[in-house]
């Protein structure tokens, strides 16, 4: 009973590593659609979206059912709990890169992003896809202190987040109302994708020892 | 045992009842703040935001010792994870308040919302407030449709949401892109609010029948 059990954690633990997956590539196609102004590839990755969903779903079916037939206690508990929790901020990170894609959608054929903080946005994405990449690396390999790691990686986040309202609020800013308030939003999307990915990494290292990270 | 548990489960509920009360306060007074330019009220919703963060732990520290010591199935293994689900949302709400008042600290002693759309966001953070009010009482008597309901003046906050975002970019704006970015978070935080009222008030149906509503 007890492998079968650690075999279904591994399987619910392999269908987060999944939407993680999902996660990096909504953000990295979001990220190109937006600094490309690419009006398909914005549109893939909206509709795309459904599929985190349903993964989302899918893991909260497996979860739930873990829970009513097994009645884990402690850390095998907590381990199905943070399954549940980090379903749902993955399932986020989706929604939030889909909200890049809609900007990108919404401002086609415009580029949503002035060229000189075209830098900034594709360090922002890519920064923010990594991070999803890296947290499907620690589900994967549980036990590694993943929390210190992608909150370090966040603080670069922020402050590119910061640089942008910055920018868009200093003086001289020549592009005027609409952009810069669509800029603060697209900033706060990536930041609020990158927060999402410590959260479930905090969550991961309180499954793992009982007690959350400082 | 059975009247045990679900002596517990009533119990949860109030947890997260006093928790909707909590987040509905702190909205309440963080909107007063950004309208009235009140410091001290400001940093007394910033500093209370650990009350909410706290009274989370307790629901899910409860919630976990009832998933251990019980092993509940079927509607009451879904009751048990909605508390988690809700109570999860319902600190964000308080985290969304906090970001209010917060801005309304950033700005004093300026007014963050300039006349014109005071209103605005007066009745954007009462209809938001009033949803955590509402939620309370739907979390408090189980089995009543709440999610039609609160998805419905859901709508009424999107409305808002939409006019500030159209009077900000729209010609004429007068008062500056510093203000404009603000205003466009602002909106946002009230409108994410919102939405982690509906959201909660949905997964009270799906534990109530099993079935996300359409």
């Amino acid at each position: 009973m007890r492998v079968t059990f650690h075999g279904e954690l591994v399987q619910l633990r392999e269908q987060l590593v999944a939407m993680c997956a999902m996660a990096a590539q909504a953000m990295r196609q979001a990220s190109r659609a937006l600094l490309m102004a690419d009006l398909d590839l914005a549109e893939r990755v909206i509709a795309g979206d459904a599929a985190l969903d349903q993964a989302r779903g899918g893991c909260e079916d497996h979860a739930q059912s873990l829970l009513a037939l097994q009645a884990p206690v402690a850390s095998d508990l907590r381990s199905i709990l943070a399954a549940v929790y980090s379903a749902e901020k993955i399932e986020r990170m989706g929604d939030l890169a889909a909200h890049i894609a809609d900007t990108a959608r919404f401002s086609h054929p415009d580029h949503a992003v002035p060229a000189d903080l075209e830098d900034t946005f594709a360090r922002l994405g890519e920064i923010a896809a990594g991070m999803a990449d890296r947290l499907g690396e620690l589900i994967g390999q549980p036990g590694v202190d993943g929390f210190a790691e992608l909150d370090e990686t966040d603080h670069a986040v922020d402050a590119l987040h910061s640089r942008v309202l910055t920018t868009i609020t200093g003086p001289g800013w020549p592009y005027g109302v609409r952009t810069a308030t669509s800029l603060a939003l697209l900033a706060r999307f990536h930041e609020r994708f990158a927060d999402q990915a410590v959260s479930v990494a905090k969550r991961l290292d309180f499954a793992a020892t009982g007690e959350f990270p400082a």
